[in-house]
Parts: C-alpha cells; structure tokens; sequence
C-alpha cells in the first residue's frame, strides 16, 4: 500500500527533523562517491516558460532511493500560483516497489536548498555580517534568509527585485517575521552595503559583475541551475578567493560555473566541493578579506536524504 | 487537486481506449519531431538486480507532460511479488502543476509495450502464422501473445523457459485462456515450428543466432531495454530483410541494435523507425519470405499517450 502524504503534514514533520546535519550528510556522502545519482533529468518550456528537474538516485546499501521533481515556472503568478511545484517519489531499492508518494508541492526542495545555503554560510560567510542582501522576492528569497538565524544575528535585508510590487510584498512579508527589510532596484545598493549576498533569481542575465566585489564578501548563488541561466558575471569566479560548488560534475553543465568554465575564467581543480568542505570540519575562509562564492544547482543527494527524513518522521508521528 | 487513481480504476478504463490508435499516433508524432523526449534516465542496481527507467517528454503545444517511472526487480518472486512497478504522472504544460498521479504498478507500460508489439506485428508479421514462438514466461510474454489476437487467429503457442515451473504455470494459465501451449527448453523448438517469435526476458546472452533463421520469419525483441541486456545475437540483424526500431536514437544506446551497431552488423541508416512505417500507412513486409526485426526499447510518446488517454477517460467515467 503506497502511502501518500501532502503538504501540511509534511511541513509539521520537518521540526523533528536535523536538517543541516542530514544535508550535511548528504553532501559528504556524495563526494565520496557512495551516491549513485544520474546527470539530472530536465524538460524546458517555451510558452509560457518554464523548467522541470528530475533529481533522482540512491545511496550504495541504503533501503530506498529517490526520484524528485521539481518545476519552476515563471509566470504563474499571472493564475495566482506559485512558481514552484513539485513531489517527491521514495523507492524500495530491494523490489523497486513505490514505498511513499510526498506531495510536497516543491516545499522540500525549497527547505534543502535553503539548508544547503546555511551549510555553506557555515563554512564561507565572514564571521560579521554587515547585511544581508538578497536579489529575487520569491520564496527562496525569503526561505534563504530565514535558514541564515543559526548562522548570524543579522536581521538587515536589502532586498533587489524588478518589480515594484513583489519588492514591496517581500518587505512587509519579512517585516512581519522581524527584518528589517531595504527595498532597491539597483544593485549597486546591496553590493556597497552587504557582505553576505543570496542570489535567488532565475536571470540568464548576469546580475552582479566584478565592480560590484568588495573584500570580504560572501555570495550563494542559488538561482541558477540550468544550462541557460546565470546571475554572476562569470568573471567574478576568476576574482573570488574561494569558490565552492555542490557538485564538480554538475557545475559543468549547469549553473555559473559553467559559464566561467567555457569562458576560462576558472579549472575545475581550482573548486572546492562541498561535500570536502563538511568532511574537512573547518571553516573554508581563512581571513575575513576573502571573497567567497558558493554555486549551488542542488543534488539529487539533497532530494535523497530529506524525502528519507521526511517518511521516517512521518511514519513516527503516525505511530 | 491532484487526483489520483488507482491500479482498479486504470484497468477499467482501457476498455474504453483506441489503444493502437493512440499510440500509433504517438509513435507518428515522435517520428516527426513533435515530441519532446530527453534520454531515458536509469538507475540500475546490483544487489538484488533490478532497473529502474524514467521515461519522459511530452508533445508540442499539448496541455500535458508525463513522466513515467517503471521498474523491473527480476528477483521480486522470492518476495511473492511481480517484477514490475511503477506509476504515471501528468503534469501541467502550462504551470508545471501535477494533474494526476496514476498508481498502475507497472500496468500501463505493459500495455502500451504490448500494444507496441501489435503494431509491428501489423508492418512486419507474414501473412499466415503458424505458430507464436515466446521466449519468457512472464507478464509480457502472456500479455504480448493476447494483444497480437487482433492480428492473426494462431493460438498454437510455443513457450520457451529457464523454469520448469514457470514454463507449467504460463501453460495451465494460457490453456485456460484459450491457448494451445507447447513448453520447451530448447531455442530450435521455438525456431523450427514459429514464424511469429517474441522475445520478452531479460537476459544478457542471447537467446537466437543466426543458425534459428528462417525465411519468413518476424521476431520482435522487447525484453532488452537497457544497454547490457541483448536476446538476439547481433548477426541476426544483418541477416535481417527489413529492421524496425521504435526510435533510431535511443537504439543507439539500448536495446538490440546498439550490439549490431557498435559490432558492424548493421548501419543506423539501415533501420527504419517505427513512427515513419506507421506514416507511410502500409505494409513494410513485400514478400512472405522475408526475415523482419523490430527492436522494442519503449519510448516516452507511448507512455505520454497511454496516460493522457486513461486520465480523459478516468475524467469521462467519473462524471
């Protein structure tokens, strides 16, 4: 009998869950090659734009593998809709059989991406965070700087969207929950005041470029994970003092590395991934006049081991 | 809403598809380029053996895409459960929201690979059959046989097994089906008495070689999907009048006639593909004498269609 279990009671389940420590976990078992994960499956849309990823894999002697889809698409604003969609899928590795369907509706991709952000926070961010600065108004700019509590005091967001309405929504949103929150369309209003900057847009036009780097800066970019899409001029990775990916394979293909890499602005033996990072148990920067860059494009490792916890404290709270 | 049906309710509604039909005209659209469809993703496991295929895309300007996941466990009797699962998923072309999540353990890809096998047999298949060779004794080896009754009116059966007892139960259960049923364990009593053979195992050493030829003989191979298994020996192919694959991109990786093209025996531009047959609206055999081949790996047009047409009549049923 498969069982299957929708948002709400998904999302009640996710207290009980460590969830940087089974990223964490996630991460290192990746890089260590104990995660059998397939390049990722992906369906792009015209009209109206859009994506589809398909992250799936295992991990070697584990009970169950994992098959997650996610969508992004961009203007389901106009049906007053979210942009991201999804579900995750959890396997008997044993009989193939479909042991749970997580009707998660994306949510958990957004909490493990989220997660992964705070990881690399952990082991790159400068120990003082001036502000924080965010481009993008969606949900992961909101998710992002939430999951960034454990990692720094600083409640000071300046926020950089297109449109005028979704920035001012994103400021009385996060307001309400404590922020305090500075609204732009330039960015060079964030890149002058914030030294912890979240990329979360889904641009094929680079946002940030090289004048806009400032020493001891910190930048995720999150937003980009297809082939197309780019938030960073790629020459801010020649110029960064640490660059960390989630994935040396997948950073070829997709993601702002990808750009540096064809453009020669960066070796793939000049990134650090961070699954050695988390095994390395110390922090990446050294000094706190490093720029650093994490390119997140998001694993299937991630999908993994959230949809696992997700169905082992779903199953304890219905017992 | 996301609605979801199961194994039940899905097998009820096939009554009500044109189901060669449906996916003639998706093998016809795949055939033009009207349909989307990224490679197969795969996850294949050792311990105990089992694959796992993510078939996927969907069709220009359409409302829907699908992504279909089917396993194959080939050591799930031990459990007492059937090799294959699997289920459906239709999705929103136009917001990437999932539609419907249909639970068919496997079913609907059955049907849609039976109903593949009927097609060709319509192409390729000699006039006047005499009896219907099966190699396995499985799910597609009873099934295939079935849907091959709109085809020709032979219920002599030739069944060839590695098990006693499996070669008995698909016996006793074709006989009461109707069937006149032959067990073997010897290839040659397959290729010296049948001029319709299905091969439907999983085997990575083939079954026929070029000594089983016969003029006059069909063979559709669906049992190798992935790019180990093989039932036919390669030299089959060259021996072969007339090739038929279902997609000339993905036999390049999968299946029987990536053997025959990385081992010389056959040449891409020698094979036709099956949607491009079903265009041309006739026979391809011209001779009884003929030796014919199709090469079944099962793409994502079927699985788009087969589940677009359970979903409207699903829809149709319940109101």
């Amino acid at each position: 009998m498969v069982k299957i279990h929708k948002l709400d009671q998904i999302k009640k389940t996710l207290d009980d869950i460590n969830l940087d420590e089974i990223i964490e976990s996630g991460f290192a078992a990746y890089s260590v090659g104990d995660v059998i994960t397939p390049p990722v499956g992906e369906l792009v849309f015209e009209d109206p734009p859009g994506d589809t990823h398909i992250k799936y894999g295992y991990i070697k002697e584990d009970d169950y593998f994992v098959i997650k889809i996610a969508s992004g698409f961009y203007q389901n604003y106009k049906f007053n809709l979210p942009s991201g969609s999804g579900l995750m899928l959890v396997f008997s590795q044993k009989t193939g059989a479909l042991d749970t369907i997580l009707l998660d509706e994306g949510y958990l991709t957004n909490v493990r991406t989220a997660v992964a952000g705070q990881i690399v926070a952990k082991y790159l961010a400068p120990d003082k965070i001036d502000k924080i600065g965010v481009f993008g108004t969606g949900t992961m700019a909101r998710m992002q700087v939430q999951f960034l509590k454990s990692i720094t005091d600083c409640i000071q967001v300046v926020v950089w969207g297109r449109s005028e309405s979704s920035l001012d929504k994103y400021k009385k949103d996060m307001q309400e929950i404590g922020y305090e929150v500075e609204v732009t369309q330039d960015p060079n209003n964030i890149s002058c005041s914030c030294n912890l900057i979240l990329m979360t847009t889904p641009s094929t036009v680079p946002l940030l470029n090289c004048s806009n780097l400032r020493p001891g800066m910190h930048i995720t970019a999150m937003g980009s994970d297809t082939h197309d899409k780019q938030e960073l001029e790629s020459r801010i990775l020649n110029q960064a003092d640490i660059v960390v990916t989630d994935s040396l394979e997948q950073c070829k293909l997709r993601g702002e590395i990808h750009h540096g890499l064809n453009e020669g602005h960066i070796k793939l033996n000049e990134i650090f991934e961070l699954g050695q990072v988390i095994l390395g148990r110390k922090r990446l920067r050294t000094s706190e006049e490093q720029i650093t860059v994490a390119d997140l494009t998001g694993i299937a490792a991630q999908d993994i081991q959230i949809a696992k916890a997700a169905c082992k404290a779903l199953e304890a709270n219905s017992s």
